[in-house]
């Protein structure tokens, strides 16, 4: 089965890659962005036997840093 | 408007992150888990006028590298 983790920088948290590529795509010419937030995507590939439960706590331990990130955890499949 | 772009390495090329966070997730204890993959993601708030075309147009000319990655846009509320 896979699961899709999600991590996003919390609101308020200086994101210098993401204003990185905004900047990028708006000398490139692409009108209409009005922000861009950089996060990562974590792709688990892992046995029915593994639960929700299981996953969040490899994001607490591991995926993100709860202190400045969020995460969400989408199954797919 | 709300969009975001899952940026995937492609099947068979290398995934040193992945494979990092596969064994640090053994190493914590947790079973189970076959196969990790790292991406990347990122949210872009665009105007209603941007079309999925141009966010396309964005990923193929900076926001993914597609000699070894695939990208997938979603759109969100």
């Amino acid at each position: 089965m896979k699961a899709r983790v999600l991590v996003t920088l919390k609101n308020g948290v200086l994101d210098p890659q993401g204003k990185a590529i905004h900047h990028a795509l708006e000398g490139l010419g692409f009108a209409g962005v009005n922000d861009v937030r950089a996060g990562k995507l974590i792709e688990l590939d892992v046995d029915e036997s593994v639960d929700d439960g299981a996953i969040e706590d490899m994001c607490r331990k591991l995926l993100a840093n709860t202190v400045i990130e969020n995460f969400r955890i989408e199954r797919v499949a």
